[in-house]
């Protein structure tokens, strides 16, 4: 790809009708007004913000997010963390279970490779097994590597109506014994992540679903209180519930990500009036190569953005008329007028799409080509790589 | 990535279940076989056949099909055909419609740099525009390039029920005239694939489907003649279909691409009695992280399969019982027993994926692994670059 590669860097300082599609494009000054927001928004409500990297996959947008107030950011996988710990990020939270012994082994390297005054390496168990595994590495690696003393901080899985990992309280209590047994692992609070209440449409739904999520951790936290356990640092939340955790008194840190790029779906979210206004800052640059009586084709199909969450928004096309986006295939996008239009695009024409979902379209890409000035009449002002595209063990 | 590279490279010679996951597995003896199936298959109807490259994106896969009989490959983005080109693969087509004047520029570069006795580049057209601005790009590259004489072969797409790209026959053959006006374009003949029709269940809506395919191409062929032109060769068809074009009498080239891999989305296809019978030869390793009651948790979500053609099927996973797999997000799948089962997998059992569609789920890796001996007791034989993955424009 050393190709494309150098295609891009020929770009920088070109105006944005410059750039080849498709192609994933960042609006920098709308992401840079995202970030200020949420780094206001955390202020205000006291609260700490890690967020999650599995976004981005880019070490320079970690580094963004740490000098705007992140304490450090998430990551899924293992070979996620190791980009970001070889990049120069060091307060890395794998918020995900890791099982293979051959990945815990990764991890422990990794507690091993950050110094304590750099930063800290973190993970998240549910499972006595997946405790006494993350222990073994962590021995081992303390007896082959440089410091004996290293520890890693883990944080226990609470499964707050995800209904997908995470455990109830009773079974938190003994995974937090458990980790208290083992020298080299220290039980540093709750993971209470709900996944699926950042996509219920009204604010009352994912009201009613956060405050069944801080329930569940109230219960725990007296669990562990009732064994003299303190339950340490709560960390959850994400762009569609972020209001809530932050409001409930009982959640430290959140971990929201998409913020910084504002994906189609979660605009479609009916907006907590205490919500911060978060703009569209990512989006697929496409171009139209046919036009028929009533559709016109563009050169963005599903390998180009994913439509795990809902196909992608055809972004202004035009002051008097909007465009619909159906699913072309691969390769291909399929343009209709919405209802009440009937101008379509030329020949040529470029457009903006807003993917439906951010996360797992940026994983589609090797760049995302950061823009100044605009969409219209912006330049570009870098190109920023998706170091961890593809990181999936 | 290249500690991804190294790590993977480190696996040849050992035996699968060291494979660490989520990852992209082929089975070479399966795969071997599909590919026997299908020369065999072309040879007893005396059809050429030109396999999709947008499936695999690999070199070496594409050498492979050249040297059991695939007179070339399909590509549908300039990107792809650079790679093919630049890794020894000289005789492709771009089955789709390019516009943008830069990427027209280096189709009629590819042009210059493959010399006639090693291949030919061929590109669909589908606008007299299209037609205009390729023999601009060409009339250019014969100026500034090695050779004053290159062609590039011209296909007419059709529109033969996909309601995506392609024309009428009337329009067909403005298209064809046009491109006999321009002396670095050669007019060889009409595209015309169904793309809907592949995935149609029931071997006589394909048959419907097909049979209205060949009348559109008919109908351009009258035309065409009363004209005094020659049709030339009819391209199209995929793995759903492949019999149908086949034994139709006027398609002369396949473009099937998926029976390399098999999607579980075509294994539900009815098959037609005189289909070969292709076996599923991809798969997506994953290993369970998190079990409960009721459901199991494995570490592969939509970052490591594609989903638009529906969710991966579970390969296998115990001979009396089967898994079912929901959708968990980007990092995970849900796994519960089908109806009339209760078993659930262990912590940290090893599972096989079958993709709903092999193509967008090729692209989301960087390589594949290739095993001989089978998916139990095999042994890694070699890794297979995605040379062309994420390769867009």
């Amino acid at each position: 790809m050393s190709n494309l590669s150098s295609r891009l860097s020929e770009l920088i300082g070109k105006p944005v009708h410059q750039i080849d599609t498709p192609a994933l494009v960042i609006d920098l000054d709308a992401m840079k007004r995202n970030l200020g927001r949420m780094a206001e928004f955390a202020k205000k409500h006291h609260i700490r913000w890690r967020p999650h990297a599995k976004l981005h996959k880019s070490v320079l947008l970690a580094k963004m997010q740490l000098k705007a107030g992140a304490v450090g950011v998430c990551v899924q996988k293992t070979s996620e963390a190791e980009i970001m710990v070889a990049g120069g990020v060091h307060n890395v939270y794998i918020s995900n279970e890791v099982i293979a012994p051959a990945k815990l082994a990764r991890v422990a390297a990794l507690t091993q490779a950050v110094a304590p005054h750099q930063g800290q390496i973190a993970m998240a168990v549910d499972s006595l097994e997946g405790v006494t595994r993350l222990a073994q590495a962590m021995t081992e690696a303390r007896i082959g590597g440089r410091s004996p003393a290293t520890v890693i901080d883990v944080f226990v899985e609470l499964d707050v109506g995800q209904g997908r990992c995470g455990v109830e309280p009773g079974m938190a209590l003994s995974l937090a014994m458990e980790i208290r047994k083992h020298p080299a692992l220290r039980f540093v609070g709750l993971q209470a992540y709900h996944g699926k209440a950042q996509h219920l449409r009204s604010a009352q739904e994912r009201r009613v679903a956060i405050a069944s999520a801080v329930d569940a951790v109230v219960a725990t936290r007296q669990l562990l209180e009732a064994q003299g356990l303190r339950a340490g640092l709560v960390t959850g939340s994400g762009t569609g519930s972020l209001v809530l955790e932050a409001a409930s008194g009982v959640y430290g840190e959140l971990q929201a990500g998409s913020f910084m790029f504002m994906d189609a779906d979660y605009a479609q979210n009916e907006r907590d009036p205490a919500q911060p206004q978060f703009e569209h800052a990512l989006f697929v640059k496409t171009q139209v190569i046919s036009v028929h009586s009533g559709h016109a084709v563009c050169d963005a199909g599903h390998k180009s953005h994913a439509i795990d969450s809902g196909l992608p928004k055809v972004h202004a096309f035009d002051e008097k008329s909007q465009l619909e986006y159906f699913n072309g295939g691969d390769e291909h996008g399929i343009l209709r007028p919405s209802e009440g239009n009937t101008r379509l695009p030329g020949l040529g024409q470029m457009l903006w799409l807003v993917p439906g979902h951010c996360d797992p379209t940026v994983n589609l890409h090797d760049a995302m080509i950061g823009v100044k000035g605009g969409l219209r009449q912006g330049t570009v002002e870098r190109i920023i790589a998706v170091d961890a595209r593809g990181a999936m063990t």
